[in-house]
């Protein structure tokens, strides 16, 4: 008997049987037959889901505080929100992270989601509208384009917050590496050709502080997406709306999530406005670049183990080849790599998607999200995965490093303030033609002396600013 | 008791427990610890389990035909292949999709459930590696350079030969909506200023052409992934093969799949190259374009419903807004153009993996055809939602079509040859400032006559080359 | 007599004339003879080149009061600086914007042209380097790694001044005309469909707001770009500088240039890093993507003028086609809308040159240069003739704006609180298919009187928010 | 006198003097002022104004032969087009190079400068517009629609067919040095880690296959750009012309021009589809990633030259630092990586400019082109400069080549047929913690013997695929 197992619900299109066993309702149906691109559904991204139970439950604190909203029904809905934020029902987040529509299928899918727990809560059937409404009571005083835009700040700043953390663990892996290596003096490369001294730790140092200014760069572009629109309504200007709700609704809304969220002085330009995720898309972007040049440079510096730089040895973690046995390969920093390269491609996509947008909305804002979050959660991913799986082990070859120094010509720039430019460039050819080292060239050619050079050529005074030595 | 649900296996890590009912082993159990990035596995492509299959066949066969592999193993990984391709085992494919190792967990994946399946076959049991060995069988006379690049063309053009036959389905929509508005006059638009009229059977017909060309593009790079390095081995050079590896098991390659794969001429450049997909992302990056260009067009021309150009209806599919009642959004081109933004995004993605390869191989090619994979797809899922969704059941708004191009001053381009282009400037202007129609005006200072204009402005003579007519 | 117009100068590469009369030298030549890729000269940038002069000029300054220049040489450095940003010798910096070589080249260029001014007003022959040396004297205690980034950094906070600046002025051409149609009723849209009423006035506020939003993130990134490296020397490691050098030459050139320049805390770090170029071209994009969407609006908002939304128009600035008499197009935002599209491919040219630089430098700075100094030049030159040529003259077409909003169905949104969603949409849907106006549908149907209507559908009702009334 | 110096001309706007020694007029005076945006005028271009006389050459042939031009105007415009691609006036083609308007100025710049070339011929004063009209006779029968891209086309072939020259250039340098080098052993590397031996040769080969690939692919983009959309004036349907003129004008263009220009089945679709463009900015970025990944390989290649893999050496062409003596850098490759950064990005901007396209026009061909031609022109720069000024003059450094190969694990593979995976992966990790070679770990372990050895690890052996030797 299909009474049993689904009930009959209605919208624009007419009536439509929806199985009664599923929180959602119409509206999520037809977008799930509508939107069939990915398969993966919006539940993949938990933060979203909490989110738009978060501004669900402001809306309703709101509503009720300005008399719109029922006492009962405010309860029941805000057990709703918590019962989702505490992980129930996530799988009933069904429509696709590629959908049309400007978001309206999410923010539906969130009110019928949140209407059935509320009424189930209430002791009523699901599908029951007339006691409370997904629409009507859900999301009385609001719409999809301020609902959504909001939610989708709130679920970036959840998000951004677990990458920052994962950051900063890379961060400390990189500065630990970069105090065990802090002696081993090696040589520093510009245009890969070999320049002049500096420690290992100084590289790794360097990994360090990047990572350091670029979690700085994300903290700001924090701030900018906490500046929300809700209460702007279907385009800004704040229809259906009193006054009052703007304002009470950002501050229940902080209140429950601990965001230091702030109402758009401008509520028709945030409505259509996607400044901040093409913000933060850049600054992804730049952390992308940043994390792939620093895995460049490890693959570089532990290449080998016979025929490359060979300077570090990062840990082994699973075989390198089916053909070529005892091979192992840096697969750590390779898949880092590649999430930056998708990364830089998401922000070509949030780019197109917000030039997209038209007149009083942007209806592109799906794909924004889509893009945004796969960036946030697979740079966390790499972090953490870099960190634990890849620097953490990883070990210098100390012989290596110092007789690539000594060998080298690049020290030759050390001597320029005692023999000056002309005669160090002379000094350096005759080294590289003869195989020669600097050190003896110099001698040989009565520039300075062995101990002069000596002083000249320690560490110390190799890797730091200092000023000429009297001598000469 | 640990020994009846895991069983021990070894790699250059050591020994490792995998648990007994999987059937894939050690190498794709580190893979899994190594890369938790996406959560999504390699088996969300099903051509792609489905080309490994092919590949390790058509191995088998040549190690069989070269005497290399006992038949017994060969008809083991044979019968293997194949139950994979019926659709069994693919849930053991479970390697994320971005991974480092150029990959190598793919393939190792791959020999790991074939060898078990195969063992399975010849009964014995799962890991029992010295009856039928993943490395040593399985891949015999393959290196993952080889494997993997192969395997991911053969997927490739599985894929695109769907993506065609959808947009077939899109182009044949577009083409009878073409048909039946044949003779619906309209203005024609540049800059999007009214410019001169055709009709509206000629404006879908339009869509129906970029599509098809863009078809006849995608099958041109279809033939180009269908150049193989199988025989490669490690960096082209072919070691541990034969020179009879190669040819036969392309033929045999060809045979099992129908697609006509060919041996590249130079492997050792093969091997690195990466070339046919960027040829083919860059095609893939052009139906987006073209796709969302059609999109917006069809977004624009039935904006409204009053304020807008309203030349056109889309089907409603869903309710369009939660706060604007009856409001209907054009959710199904909406849903294309964000497919297009991921895909042009996912170019880049494209561009910058095949730009890092090094030296003698591509360590990228898991981002590679992650992007094409989903740009394949999802542009496939696009073309069919877009034709069934939106284009089969558009309809025409005819009175407001031929009012625009009655109301219209781009009619009087077509009295340049009568009156010059200096005097139709006047007509335009004045009629244009006075809200008069251009054919009152050129009545009115006796440039034509009613009855010449009649001629002139028939919708034949407007939406084809025609000569002059011979008055004036 | 060839000796009368040419000098022989001498580098690694041998000896080598040098036409008399320019004041570069052989570095510069070579540069020229291995650089000829655009034809454009670094001179096409006066920012970079007396940028360049500021630097010097600080370097000059610290070497002098460190003791290692003699003050006859500093004052003729200084002169020779001094004279290049009041406009002379601009010509005389040739080198290819495109370039290899990390800057090398450029830094040559301006070292050799400093000598040799400074060699005149020294009363010397130009090449007389044993007086004042291009690479001892002008060059002394700096590396190109140091003194390019740091001139490159100088001469994008002098163009992001002159950008904010025509930002500005854009922005009060749209405040201007926000405040001319602050009371022009009008539709709003969203996803192309009518949605609710707003003003013309809060349309074009939009543009101003998202504009000045724009001016605080590129002021944000200014002030990013002003820590230097200057005093890293080749790796940062401040190899042949003293301790002293960096501090002083930084407070020297925040002293000549009045920018607030400070020195990295991690030399090495920002020696090799470009991230703070990445984040700049990130935020000049999200300049770029809005002013497009601004133009996109311009060009919908005007288009017709009689089969288009024709609401505004733009003022006319050309004849628009060769074949239709009349036609005006929108040239001024389409111009705008193209340099909007180089910016967003110059930020993927900035992104790959920036994740291609390998340890302790970035060689592609150049090409970051290149695109950053066009992205800057380009937007400025864009938002100062869209301002001046299209926005300032733009005039409303105030009664269709008021028709297209009597004639609405969008306005049956308003009355929601009133009637309630689910009468509202039917409303709405009977006005739609019976052509009928919302208004007569709900006085027909008894759900509110005229009166009440009337109250209800005022212009500040509508266009702000405000509590329901209390009727009903 | 004013007269003296400047004539009035008159368009839409109104009157206006023109200084009388330019040949161009007020058109392209509105232009001039309208778009002050890159300083770079379309001259900038030689192939384009060349194209423009092709078209308007073709145009009044066929106008002549239909009997709507005189003979004598046909004459003159004949000699003025022939006289600018002899290299006549093309400084008077002074529009920027980023304008709005769909080329319309560049098209009214090419009307007004030859009618001003015809006149001057006919022995008339410039201006004298009464006798040969720029737009009633140069533009007779075209609309700036059909022109401006046909114009395109043919100046894109143009540039094509010289970089496909320059590509065989640098083909030709590349395969010289695989013959130079194609018996120097070396080892390949996959991953950056040691993998197994080849020859320098096939390391040189390998660029230069995949240079002859990119020029096959190059050819074909060229044969798509031969579709042209002369006869469509301005949308497509060929109003005012008769149905005689596209194919004439075909015709001629294809006997002038010698291209094979064809006339596109579907004008309207030709119209406004920039589809070729988009595919072939594609293919130009597969040449961009393909240099750029062999010039990284040449720059790792060359690295050192003590402390990198110093396998090759790249001729100096310039000092490479101006604070390390001696230093030379590969300053070749690093300007042709950059170029391919910028091409990278072009195609990024033309993907945006074509998605732009609205209705029956693309309105963004000018910031197309100006994308095309700059990677046309910079690649083939950068073909011709790596050729001549970098591969020509590479040296291998045998000594080392060799070395590494006889050092390396790498070459345990080999074994892998004769002692097993499982054996040789142990032999690999001994020789790694011992220091030892493969060869004395294997025969110490009595794996293989000495002469079992030699024979096996044979430089023809290890490069190509070979049956395993019948012993063991």
């Amino acid at each position: 008997m299909s009474t049993s197992i689904e009930r009959i619900e209605h919208d624009l299109l007419g009536d439509r049987p929806v199985p009664n066993e599923v929180y959602y309702g119409v509206h999520t149906l037809r977008a799930l037959e509508n939107f069939p691109i990915t398969g993966i559904p919006i539940s993949a991204y938990p933060n979203l889901v909490n989110a738009l139970a978060f501004v669900k439950e402001a809306a309703a604190l709101t509503n009720f505080e300005l008399g719109l909203l029922a006492e009962h029904k405010m309860k029941a809905i805000v057990h709703a929100c918590q019962q989702i934020r505490a992980g129930v029902a996530h799988e009933q987040f069904v429509v696709d992270v590629i959908q049309g529509g400007a978001g309206t299928s999410t923010n539906m899918n969130a009110n019928e989601v949140i209407a059935n727990l509320a009424l189930e809560h209430l002791g009523h059937q699901r599908g029951d509208y007339a006691v409370l409404h997904p629409n009507e009571d859900v999301n009385l005083g609001q719409s999809t384009n301020d609902v959504y835009p909001t939610a989708l700040k709130i679920a970036t700043y959840l998000g951004l917050a677990q990458l920052i953390h994962a950051m900063g663990v890379l961060r400390a892996s990189f500065e630990r590496k970069a105090e065990e290596f802090r002696n081993d003096l090696k040589m520093g490369r510009t245009q890969l050709q070999d320049a002049v001294p500096m420690t290992l730790g100084q590289e790794f140092s360097t990994f360090a502080v990047m990572l350091g200014e670029d979690e700085e760069r994300l903290k700001e572009a924090s701030m900018l997406i906490c500046e929300i629109n809700l209460g702007a309504t279907a385009i800004g200007t704040g229809i259906n709306t009193s006054p009052e709700y703007a304002p009470l609704a950002c501050k229940h809304l902080a209140a429950i999530t601990g965001i230091p969220v702030t109402t758009s002085p401008n509520l028709v330009e945030a409505t259509q406005d996607v400044g901040s995720f093409v913000q933060l898309s850049g600054v992804l972007k730049r952390v992308a670049v940043k994390l792939s040049k620093t895995c460049n440079d490890l693959r570089l510096l532990s290449s080998g183990p016979r025929a490359g730089l060979g300077e570090i040895n990062l840990p082994p973690v699973q075989a390198g080849s089916s053909i070529m046995p005892g091979k192992v390969n840096p697969v750590i920093p390779e898949v880092v790599n590649q999430i930056a390269f998708e990364v830089i491609g998401n922000d070509v996509t949030v780019s197109f998607a917000a030039e997209a947008g038209q007149l009083q909305l942007n209806a592109f804002e799906p794909i924004i999200a889509h893009s945004l979050f796969k960036s946030v959660a697979h740079l966390r991913a790499g972090c953490l995965t870099l960190a634990s799986k890849c620097v953490d082990g990883i070990t210098a070859n100390r012989e290596r490093l110092l007789s690539l120094v000594e060998n080298s010509i690049g020290i030759v720039t050390a001597l320029n303030p005692y023999i000056g430019y002309t005669n160090a460039t002379e000094v350096a050819q005759h080294a590289l033609v003869t195989g020669k080292s600097v050190a003896d060239v110099v001698i040989e050619r009565g520039l300075l002396t062995r101990e002069q050079l000596d002083e000249i050529l320690q560490p110390a005074m190799l890797t730091q600013p200092r000023a000429a030595l009297p001598f000469k």
